[in-house]
C-alpha cells in the first residue's frame, strides 16, 4: 500500500486524486491547493483524505509515501525537489520542467535518494498509443519513414506558456514512446496572433540521423479540431485519429514497392526504379477502453513496490523538455534549426 | 474566334483539347503528340482537328493564334519562347518553368511582342477558390492570420520532379490569389523515402513582412487523402476541404476576442488582457459546380480578345515558381530559410 | 423556492438531483432509493440533503412541494398517483406511463388537485430541437413534407421493455414538439433475435391526414451509432446528427420546384409538370450547448411557481403513451396499421 | 466472340456500348436509338459499329448473336421478346419487367429457345458487393439476423416510375444475391409531395419465414445523400457504404452474446438471460475496383459461349419484380402485408 498526497487540485489534480482514491493500492493522504474553495469541494468529495493549503504539511507527514504534484509548470522543479529532498517518491504532471538544466538535477537527485521519480505522459498510457507502440515493435509496419502530428483547436489560451510548452508534450511523449530514437536538430517557427510573445500556433521540425522525419503542427486558433498523427513505415502506415470516439487507430496495408532493375547490357547501365503501389486491407484492431490516468497511478505505484524506474521516468520527461527547449530556442532565432 | 493548337496530348491535354473544343470562342486546330497512339485517340475523337507529331507544324500554321503546352515541366521554357517567336499567344502548363531566370526571359519576350501569355493555375478558376476569393476580398473575415495547407495521398510518384514541384503549385497559386501578399522568406525540408533524390514528403513554411504565415504539408506517401486548407481571419476561419463532394468551403464565425483594460492606477499599472472565445454559425456557400478548366479556357480566349492580361498570367506563374525555386534550395540548405 | 425530493437514484436520477441541487429556485430535500449504496454515495454527494429507502417518507413531508419521479416506467403510475394524492407537483422520467388509460387517469388527478404534472421528454430541452422547432416555427422550411428519424446503435439491452419503449420517447417527444400535429394511425414491425418477446430491432410508421409521413428506425444491434433525423419542407431541409459534438443542426437550402404549365391547346390539354432542383447555401446554426436537463427542472420549478402549465405536461407524455401503445400493438398484430 | 447489337443510347447504354467495344471476346455491330443526335455521337466514338434508329434492323441482321436492351422500363418486355423471338440472346437492364406476368413468360420463352436471358444487376457485380457476398457465405459472419438499406438523395425526379421502382431494383437484387433467401410478405408505404401519383418517398419491409427482416428506405427528396446497407449476424456485422470512395465495406466483429443460467434449483427453475456485448477489431477488406459493368458483360458473353445460364438471369430478374409489383400493390392499400 503506498500512502499518496497530491498538490493541486485545479485543472487535472481531481483526475489524478480519483484515480488514486479508487487504486486498491494506494491511500491517498493529502490533498493539498491554495485556494480553500477547491480544497472544501475535494474534501468533501473525499471526506477519508485531510486537506491543507501548506504543502509543507505534506511533506512533512512521515506516513506520506508519495507526493503527486499537479501544479503550473513553473513551480514543477521547487516542488519535485522538495518532496525528494523530504524523502518521498514524485509523479509529477507533464511538461516535466522549463528546462534541461532543472530536469537534470532533479533525475541526479532522485537516484542519488533511490525514489521514484515519474512525469505523468498521459497519452503513452492509452489504450490506442499503446496499441499502436505493440504494432510498430513488432515489425509488422517494417522501418519508420516518418511521423506527423497536427493538434489544432480553438483552443484554451494559456496566460504563461505558449501553444508549444502547452500541447506538444502530448505529441512528443508518444512519439518518444514509440520511437524510440532521439533527433538530432529541432526547428519551430511560431506565430502570435493574439497575445504579444505568445505564440499561438507553431510548427516543429525534427530531423534524424537518417530519413525519418518527425513534424507537428501545435494550433490554439483552428476553426476546427483535429488531433491526428501519420505513422508511415516501409510496408503498412497507421493513423491515429484521437477524435474518433472509437476507432481512434487504423492500420493500412498501404506502401509503395521499388524494383531497382539493371538496363540493358551498355556501358552506361543505368539502374531505373519501378515504382509500384500497394493497396490492401484496412484493419482497426480494438483498444483497452480504461482511463489512461488509471495505468499512470498503477504504473507509479507499482515501480514504487517494484523499485524499478516508471515507464515513463525523469529520462523520459528530460527527453521531452530537451525538444520544447530548443524548440523555444529557434522559435526565436526565426525558425533555425538547433542541434540537440 | 481564336484559332487553336494544342501541344501535349499526355495527361493534362486531353482536358485542355476537350475544353477548347466546346469553346464557343475557340477553334482546335491541331493536337501535337509524340506518341502517334494518343495522336490517333485524340484524332478520332475530334475529326476536325488535326494532329501531327512535329510542333513545328503547329507553330508554323498562320492560321493559329495561340498556343496552349501541356507537356513536361523541362520542356516548358522552350515551347512557350518558340511558340511566343512565332507570334502565338500561349496559354502555358503548371508549373510555368523550372526556373526564375526562365520565367522572367518569357515574361518579357511576350510583352515585346504584345502577345498573352497565361499560366494554367487552374484551382484559381474553381467555384471553391473564387468564393473564398470573394468572401476574403469583402473583408469579412477580417485580418489574414495564417495560411496553413496539407495536400496528402498515396500520389503518382513522378520520376523527373518531387512532390514539392508536383504538389506545391496548386497551393502557392491558390495562395497567391486569396492573399495577394508575397512572403519574405521560405524554408522547407524535404525527405526521400522511396527514390534517392526526389523527396515524397515536404513541408513549407512562408514568412511574411508581420505575423501572417502559410504553411504547407505535401506527401506522395499518406495512406490518407487530404486536401485542406485552413484561412484564419481575425473574424471569421475558413476551412476549404477538396475531398468533399460538394460542401468545400465552409465559413466559421469563430475568433477570439482580446480585450486590453488598465488594471489598477499604481505606478506600474500593468495591461492584463482577457481573452475570450467567440463562437457563432457556420456557413456553407453554394457553390459553381462547373469544371475550372473551362473557365481557363474562357479566360484566355477572352484575355487574347481584349487584349489584356490574363487572370494568371506570367508574373502569377513567376511568383509561383520563385517560391517553388527557394524552396528546393532551402531543401538543399537543410532546411534554411531562404529570401525571396 | 421550491421543495424538492427525488425518488430514484438509479441511472437518471443522479443527472436530475444534480441539476436540481444546482437550480437557485429549488431546495433538494429527500433522495429515495431502495439500494442502501446508492443512497450512502448520493448522500455523501449532497449531505444536506436527506436519504430513505421509504418513498413514504418523501411524500409524507409537508415540507416538499414536489416530488420527482425517476424509477421503472412499470412504477411511474403508482408513485405519480400516490404523489399526486399527497398533493405534491410531479415530474416523471419518460415514457409517462405505461398505458393511455394511466396517463389519462393521472392528467385528470393532477388537473382536478391543480397540480403540475411534468413528464421530463429531455430532448425538447435540448439546444439543437429547440433550435430546429424555432426554424419550423419561423416558416423558413415552409411546408413539412416528412420526418425521418434513425436511433440506433450496439445498445443497452433491456430486460423489461422493448427497443420501441426504450428509444421511441425520445423521437416520439421530438417530433410532437416540432411537428405539432397527431398521426391517424401508426404501424410498425419489430424482430427479437436475442430475448425472445423483447423487440431489439424496430421500425414505426406514422400516417398523418395528408402526405406528410414519419418513420422511425430503433435499433440495439447496430455496429454503427446513428442518431439523425430528417425534417423535410417544401422550401428548405433540415438535418438533425445528435452524434456531431458541435455541428448538429444543419439547414440545406435544397428543394424541388414544380412548374405546371399548359401545353398546347388542344382538346386533351394536359398539365405537364416540369421539375427542377434548387441548391444553395448550408447553414449551421449556433446552439445552446447548455444542459438540457437544467431546462428541464427550470420549466418544473417555474411552472410551479407561475402555477401555469408546464412545457412538456402530462397530455405530451399522454401523445407519446399512444402512439407507444399503438405501436406495440401493431408489432403483437405483423404491422397492421392501428388507428389512433 | 459474341456479336452484339444495343438498343438505347440515352442515359445508361453508352455504358453498356463502351464496355462491349473493350470486351475482347465481344464485338459491337449495332447501336441503336430513336434519337439521330445520340446516334450521331456514338457512332463517331465507335465508327466501326453501325447505327440505326430501327430497331428492327439489328433484330433481322442474322450475324447479330446478342442483343443488349437499354431503353425505359415500359419498352422492355417488348424489345425483350422479339429478341428472344428473333434467335438473339437478351441482356436487359433493371427492373427487367413491369410485371411478374412477363417476366415469367419471358423466362418461359427463353428457355424454349435455348437463348441466354441476363438482367443487368450491375451491383451484384461491384467489387463490394461479391466481397460481402464471400464474407457471408464463409459463415463467417454467423447466422443472418436483418437486412437495412437507405439509399437517398436529392435524386432525378423520374416521370414515368416512382421512386421503388427507379431505386429497389438496386437494394432488391442486392438482397436477393447476398441472403439468397426470398421474403413471405412485403409492405410498402410511399408518399407524393411533389408529383401526384409518384411516390417520391417509400418505405419497404421484407418478413421471411423466421425473425430476419429487411428494410428499405428509398428517397428522392433528402437532403443528404446516404447509400448504406447494415448486414448484421449473429456473429460479425457489415456496414456497406457506398458513397465512401474506398473503404466501402466495414466488418465489425461485434455482437450481443447469450448465455442462458438455470438459476436455483426450485421447482420453478426459471431461465435468465445475461446479456453481453462483445466488441472487437473492424476490418476493412481491399475490394476489387474495377468497374462492375465490365463484369456484367463478361458474364453475358461467357454465359453465351459456355451455354449456361448467367448469374444475374431471367429468374433473379423475376425475383426483384415479384418485390417491386407487391410493394406497389402495398402502397395502394396503404402499407398492407402482400404475400408474395
Amino acid at each position: 500500500m503506498t500512502t499518496v498526497g497530491v498538490i493541486g487540485c485545479g485543472y487535472w489534480g481531481p483526475n489524478l486524486i480519483r484515480n488514486f482514491a479508487e487504486n486498491d493500492e494506494a491511500q491517498l493522504l493529502w490533498m493539498c491547493d491554495a485556494d480553500p474553495k477547491r480544497l472544501e469541494t475535494m474534501g468533501r468529495r473525499y471526506p477519508f483524505a485531510r486537506t491543507t493549503s501548506d504543502y509543507r504539511e505534506v511533506l512533512s507527514d512521515s506516513r506520506v509515501d508519495a507526493v503527486v504534484i499537479a501544479t503550473p509548470v513553473a513551480t514543477h522543479y521547487r516542488f519535485t525537489k522538495e518532496s525528494l529532498v523530504a524523502g518521498k517518491h514524485v509523479l509529477v504532471e507533464k511538461p516535466f520542467t522549463t528546462s534541461v538544466c532543472e530536469a537534470e538535477e532533479l533525475i541526479a537527485l532522485a537516484e542519488r535518494c533511490g525514489l521514484a521519480l515519474m512525469v505523468d505522459h498521459t497519452f503513452v498510457y492509452t489504450g490506442a498509443v499503446r496499441k499502436i507502440k505493440e504494432i510498430v515493435e513488432s515489425g509488422e509496419i517494417g522501418d519508420l519513414l516518418y511521423f506527423d502530428s497536427v493538434r489544432i483547436n480553438l483552443g484554451l489560451f494559456q496566460s504563461d506558456i505558449n501553444v508549444v510548452w502547452d500541447l506538444a508534450p502530448h505529441d512528443l511523449s508518444i512519439m518518444d514512446f514509440i520511437v524510440e530514437r532521439e533527433p538530432v536538430a529541432v526547428s519551430a517557427i511560431g506565430s502570435c496572433h493574439v497575445e504579444q510573445g505568445i505564440e499561438n500556433i507553431a510548427y516543429l521540425m525534427l530531423r534524424f540521423a537518417d530519413s525519418f522525419i518527425a513534424h507537428f503542427h501545435f494550433n490554439w486558433l483552428s476553426p476546427v479540431k483535429i488531433r491526428r498523427t501519420l505513422i508511415a513505415g516501409s510496408r503498412k502506415m497507421i493513423v491515429y485519429d484521437d477524435i474518433e470516439p472509437t476507432e481512434k487507430v487504423r492500420v493500412y496495408d498501404k506502401g509503395v514497392t521499388t524494383n531497382r532493375c539493371e538496363e540493358g547490357t551498355d556501358k552506361e547501365a543505368t539502374y531505373q526504379t519501378l515504382v509500384s503501389y500497394r493497396t490492401g486491407d484496412v484493419w482497426v484492431p480494438k483498444l483497452d477502453p480504461r482511463e489512461a490516468l488509471r495505468h499512470v497511478c498503477a504504473e507509479f505505484v507499482e515501480a514504487i513496490a517494484q523499485a524499478r524506474r516508471p515507464l515513463t521516468d525523469g529520462h523520459a520527461g528530460l527527453r521531452v523538455v530537451r525538444l520544447l527547449e530548443a524548440a523555444q530556442r529557434s522559435i526565436s532565432n526565426g525558425g533555425q534549426f538547433i542541434k540537440v
